[in-house]
């Protein structure tokens, strides 16, 4: 398998899926800069949430571990989420008027639990690929995202509160985190028979991409309320 | 601790969010049968995909068995969930127009992955005591939706579709069942310390009851579409 | 995949791991009625706590359930294990002078502990094929054992204590849960692209051969104690 | 409970099998500078593979983390094993004569399997307690055993070939490493109903006991080959 292909293949089948998660019209509002600022702040929380939750995914990978170069790798993912992402994120959190304390006292939304709970059962009932296959649209999705948007003529920098939400996703740091875990992926469907199971991983890979979607329709439906 | 008091205490803890649970206005509906069919119809498609996942968390509560009994009670489960009710599932959505092959293919809702996710995340990361109380406000509540409805003045019988549904829940034999759970979920709280985990363990019988609510709202959205 | 050649394939790459299980001088001394009583003891109280973690092993196989007929498969064998099997090993230790209570309160050895805890790591950190083959040895092991004795010229039944265990694996009721069994993890190979990670599998096969060993020396070992 | 109060009362009620583990012969050995160097070469080489599942244990208590202080005080452990810890190994094993590809390679002793894998075990039937109770005999043990041999008088200092091993348990960062894992083992005991769980607790410690005694012993029996 060459370096890309199971990744390729599996977001070209999520077809009309993945392109209604990285084009939604959240994605599209954060890009002009007309998003609602409610709809931010409750992404935010809950994106601070599903953080929590995504470092345990990386912490069961940690546990799946067949070789050291697996175990470290999950390893500066849990790190890298834990003191890195989620300290940024409580900074960040901050600039919008939303104090560390109300972070961890917020209730979940549902669309937060079904989709961190949904990575987590993959893990645990399938292997490292159907766990890393179940973690690759958040991951590669935003990155796709980020630089979508920052070469997008409809972006808006001047005046636009997201800029800097923009800016990170399409980071060289952030474009490598997506990378390395587009690599990952490859390397254990290489090893682990990823080429004659295509068809339930790409299962997993378009229930997570809707449940990405979810994500957005969550942040978006806070304007109505 | 005497035989109901866990139980008891987390329900009534649960306060509003039981109430607004049990008394749902889709549970109204099924009780004076003004409930439109399309919601009755998805709800079930959706309870089919969730006693799938249910079954598996009965499965990860034999795995968890630290005695005989507590894998013979698990497995009791996972046999009347896969076997009986299963079964008569599929059966009883004949009746309602609902082919055996839809079942399995129907895309799983957002509100049936969060329940069902949620309840397997917390057997995984806790204990037999935490899996037990995420599946009690299922079990109990069922029981406890049943029976009042089957003596409620305001059930309507003659000619309501989803008699045969509240009779279910209320027969001796379900009443049966939830009572077997809160006695087993008391014996693990002997067990397992649950008098001094009280706040944790309340904070997930919440929750649950929470998706168990999502879960009727998904049917109820239904009418809308 | 044809039906038989994972299996055929594990177990002739086990090469002299196999051999030194199946043809183990404990199996020898079984089929000659030479085998001393005190070992015979050992390995059936080791066995009752053995079965117990294997019956949590199928628990594990049930929770990782793709589908209906994964999960009645493993929920059969639950059941086969705890109502059946665990309730003859009661009987029959009670033959051998062992009382229901001693089987519980024994202390696990350590070869015990090893060979269960391997397998339901296996299945934790890798999916339901791993799981499936880290279980083989023993179900399809015993069952080679049992008809090799059964027709093996050296074979002694005439007051040969050991002849009712013997009849046990060597029965047509034996026979085919072992031959389901390969029927199941063939099935899994097929849908988990078993074909592609032969070398990872046949690793785990090897390692829970050689633990199935081990489980005969352990017996073995209590004559000279 | 006070700070101390769980680990000191299972310590205490582990009595002779704490004993036999933290005196063991290979521990004298260790001291006196007579254990047999092929006995020491084989137990380097094993607690390589130990380190490897170890570290994939605290991965699994980083899954189950309830607060992001769980999370960070398991990845730290991570890291220190795969980084410090396992580095340390194969510099220290180098000078030991055993080359880097050798410990890898290394088929594991059945004694290794058993702790390894009765720990991952424990972790995920039971909660974060019942883990870090089975991870308690190995950490604190080993700090025990550093700073009894460091301060015993039959302990030899010129020309014994494991003075460096000695001091490295001895030394301050590893007595830190021992203490705050005993003061999580409290601050999960309080969380999680650790009073109300004793006897259950103390069978897990036990037996971890017990195969950290084991573990010794296949060390000194590879001078019998």
């Amino acid at each position: 398998m060459n370096e890309t292909t199971l990744f390729t293949r599996l977001r070209e089948t999520a077809g009309k899926d993945w392109a209604e998660f990285t084009n939604h019209k959240f994605v599209k509002a954060l890009g002009n800069g007309t998003l609602a600022e409610p709809c931010f702040r409750y992404y935010l929380i809950q994106d601070y949430l599903f953080l929590f939750h995504f470092s345990r995914a990386y912490a069961l990978a940690a546990y799946k571990a067949e070789t050291i170069d697996d175990l470290r790798y999950a390893a500066i993912a849990i790190n890298n989420i834990v003191d890195v992402e989620m300290s940024l994120h409580v900074e960040y959190c901050l600039g919008w008027g939303i104090a560390a304390e109300d972070l961890s006292t917020e209730p979940e939304d549902v669309a937060t639990t079904a989709y961190t709970r949904f990575v987590l059962d993959c893990g645990h009932r399938g292997d490292l690929l159907d766990l890393a296959t179940a973690l690759a649209p958040c991951v590669a999705g935003y990155a796709e995202i980020g630089r979508a948007l920052a070469v997008d003529s409809g972006t808006v920098r001047d005046g636009n509160p997201y800029v800097s939400w923009i800016d990170m996703y399409a980071s060289d740091e952030y474009q490598k985190v997506s990378g390395d875990s587009v690599t990952q992926l490859e390397e254990l469907a290489d090893r682990r028979g990823g080429e004659l199971r295509f068809n339930a991983l790409s299962q997993v890979f378009n229930q997570a991409t809707r449940l990405e979607k979810g994500f957005w329709e969550m942040g978006w439906n806070q304007q109505k309320l």
